[in-house]
């Protein structure tokens, strides 16, 4: 950490400055420049977080060397992970296909899509039975009901299930019925529900809030590898910006940036991102063009009637046009797909 | 266009409108709704451009029709919301001043500052024994404990408390201990907390999440409406953007904002949008003179020993100095503090 | 709620969409307008909440009438605009590739920069003569020096010159070296500019301003068409959010939006987006299969001397590798490099 | 500055980096951490500015200790500065008034208006004879003719005058007519027009732009003092964030951290930021609790039919009470109006 101090810090100041970092267990280097001075912090200044250096007397600003997080780090682990969900493997060479409705809703309906988006090429089959939904008065999902819905469209598709946790107390159904649980954007911070998942031995999905940093974003995957789950999934969903004509703003540089910092999977949603039909397909492919160890894509054979985001999703068929589109643009990356 | 006119209009106001139409060369349709008058204009309607038609009398707004709330809205309700906790009124002409320390520490100091904050004009006393952290190696606060001190500082002040829920597990206990429970910003889309907060009768503080638009907060007060608990506050934080000089950026605009769109309180938190202690004061008065129903300002006896955000506590001196320049300008407003 | 219709739309999806506003227990007004066809819809609309009403067929939207621009609006010209510059066109089916250093430094180098981009693949060479620094301190730019620079790297090599303007009494200047001018994101906005470049005969390169609207940047361009000049050419490089890993967020899905919308070809320049040179080739890689119309790429021999931005730029050998790679992404998208 | 450098860098690699700080005339001092080697650069680091650092191999990032800025800071020069406009001081402890129309539009409307405000307490007529407008169809202002009204009202009021240039052409006129010249908010970082009125004796006010960070808002400011003059005023008018309740938010939170940056006086338009009439007197208020050197609010006689920005103007009789009000707050946080 670097530590710089106003003009005209008084000597006591600066003695109790160093006295501090001393009872911290580091050591501090004093550097006297021409219009300020600065004190350097040598060891894990990790051990500082506690202490509000900030807060001393004599100091204008603290500037950390290190990444705040370590478990998701690559400096920690070189390899990339890979999350292996029932037999499909998330963050390796060949690319992960998630698809299927923003919420169950009707039971032959889900089979019905699951079994489309199968043909079409997508591994995983994703629902939602819980719906974090802006206003009380939309749909909020079918509940444990829309597990068993799902439960039952895996037995006859083959497909693992990804659906969305809201409540820690929901744990036990999710334990039941996912094969992934998902972390969602508004979630991202609801620091008591990452610690619960983390306790789990269960794949997890975290998505990026809305206006996460990547900083805070990779913060909230160590809360779920601290508490002990490294099965751990990220996935760009979109960040607010002021632009009006998209939902989110779709940040896909956020890819290689995050695949430079740790070395979990990334998975892009574009679908809830740019809240566009005609946009999702050119979104989805320059997800791959920019590194995305997969998608996640909403599809519903009959987008109209959808009881949430039907304005956003594929029909089937689409769906298994952008497929095609995608195997040769993962293939001009090196990918597979 | 779409010209939505305001409740009350009268007809020399609507005929006025409707000639400034037909002067622009175009034809009116008048649209008698169920609560409003609509006038839909027919014809190329960038012969309007040069017109303020929102400006004349009678106009409420040009395009949306209805907002998605309800229950907060002040439409349904026009007389202002006053929570009473136990005594302490929020939302009355008197402005209500809570203040504590961001985290209860030791209980000593928690019951010193208690009396320190009451000396200096607080009604209320804030402390958090749950802590949302950015990191998971941050104090994470003393939990049960720490809401046991709050009770003993409450026993020995008489000052009601407020502090934070972070899972609905924890209600049991916040129903025992709290007299305000808060949901933090990043809580502010948890809509299972919000649910839960909403199923039970005690006084709750929103905060606006750091992303949220006014209309998504003000939905996520009516997801507690909803549940059936009418005692909502609302506090404004501070909102993300790209301006790095401030943690976050104070939406003072956002009180009048919220003051014509809906009946209840809005508390500003200074401390935590602006993250130095210099900021505080300033923004504290601002927030006074931009119409707040009372603050929220985080102060503690000794910063730098602080467990937590010590780097935006106030001294108890220097809130004593300021609570009396609020008073000033509460004055000069038409409000007492 | 106001539905507009598609232009086209057939009666039996008219009667569709009336059909559900019924289902819905209200009651349709539709108005024939002289452009479209729009339903006013009269009664409670939260009824409607849970329709997805924009993906029904033959709805284009829902809410706002008519778009500010006129003239680069697709509706005004529905084929694609081709802008050719010295033979090279900007905006057919073969994207076009422009690059070269930040600025222009000194004459030999830039030559031999064009030389390398050449062989490359690029058909237009960038430099600026007149550099938008943030401080005055920094380098400003050769001025007509520089230019000059250009003119002679242009007559070695061939490749047509693209360079930016920063004031309107440089317009003659322009005029004598430039092939096409570049007005940069800084002065979007800048309407005296735009008024000059629009009343010259000479392709106009706008880049978007970092907190422009998509809407906004369009009006822009219409400033310049309005005046006169129809050879416009748009440029997504960031815009400006709360992260910091990169210096904007490159948003890519403006350029489906902004192909809806106008008739303009669509650039894209990843270097100034990201600024920093890992990211330079996953973004553009991921601008190609989001289609872009061609990119606008740093590269420089000797990155670390360069006067401006040395720590985005690309080296040419590594320029020539992510060429062959877009080639891969183009053909797989349908278009050629 | 504190250069960090990779893990694993080699001995050549940060050979070559110290012998690059070296040539630039600074002392590098190397500190061996645990996880990173760090160079701490003693002396004045903007040499390092001309230098692209980060793009040295084995860089990984670089931190500056230093401001960029100089003339501007508060270091440079301690002491408050007050801009003398013709005998109406801005900057001191008496805060100062500007009013009057957005734009200039007809002889006889701007002298009353000029009239009534000053009766209500105005010290300085504001009002755009060059309109920046976002469409090129929107009213673009009466240019000379409406300087010639300016200085008309002038004469007949003796109060000075605020208005806005567009263009380094329209200097002459400017010097001719106008006490005051504001460069807008689009035009911060117009770089050639900040070194003309750099480049003349008369005090200029620059508008903060929508998405400008406070660092580069005082860059822009130092532009224009480094071209040679000194009588520089601030004006924060709101920045674009995803909030649309307002046009833009307001950052009052910028005032105090201005004016501990910076000796230069900070006025705040509230009338642009918010946009809407109903918001314009509670945020000037709470501008004069923050600190704010003075206020500029846009009043006209006849909103509904201004050219622009009719709904955003007081009428006189409520500027008026406003100035009444705000006469209260200015005394309660001791300063005169």
């Amino acid at each position: 950490m670097i530590i710089v101090l106003k003009p005209g810090t008084t000597d006591r100041e600066k003695e109790h400055i160093l006295e501090k970092i001393k009872e911290a267990g580091l050591t501090p280097n004093i550097l006297e420049g021409q219009e300020r001075t600065v004190i350097a912090v040598i060891g894990d200044e990790r051990a500082l977080q506690k202490q509000p250096i900030t807060a001393l007397p004599g100091v204008e600003k603290a500037l950390p060397i290190l990444s705040p997080y370590k478990l998701v780090s690559r400096e920690f682990k070189k390899e990339n992970t890979v999350v292996d969900v029932n037999g499909v493997k998330v963050g390796g060479n060949k690319m992960v296909l998630m698809a299927g409705p923003c919420s169950v809703e009707k039971k032959d309906l889900l089979t019905s899509i699951a079994e489309d988006i199968k043909v079409a090429g997508a591994q995983i089959l994703r629902g939602g039975a819980f719906k974090p939904r802006t206003s009380p008065y939309s749909f909020q999902g079918l509940g444990e009901e829309g597990l068993e819905y799902l439960s039952e469209a895996r037995k006859k598709t083959g497909l693992p299930i990804i659906t969305e946790i809201m409540d820690p107390r929901d744990m036990p159904m999710m334990m039941k019925h996912a094969d992934i649980i998902q972390i969602g954007a508004r979630n991202m911070q609801n620091f008591r529900l990452l610690a619960e998942v983390g306790a789990h031995n269960k794949p997890v999905m975290l998505k990026r809030g809305l206006s996460a940093t990547i900083k805070e974003f990779l913060l909230s995957a160590e809360y779920i590898m601290s508490a002990g789950n490294a099965q751990v999934i990220l996935c760009e969903r979109g960040i607010r910006t002021f632009e009006t004509q998209t939902r989110n703003t779709l940040d896909l540089s956020a890819i290689p940036v995050i695949k430079q910092l740790t070395h979990l999977p990334v998975i892009v949603d574009p679908s809830h991102a740019v809240g566009k039909t005609y946009l999702v397909a050119p979104m989805a492919r320059a997800a791959v063009a920019a590194g995305a160890d997969g998608l996640m894509i909403e599809v519903h054979s009959f987008p109209e009637e959808a009881y949430c985001d039907g304005d956003q999703a594929l029909l089937p068929k689409d769906f298994k046009t952008l497929v095609a589109e995608l195997r040769l643009i993962a293939k001009a990356v090196g990918r597979e797909l």
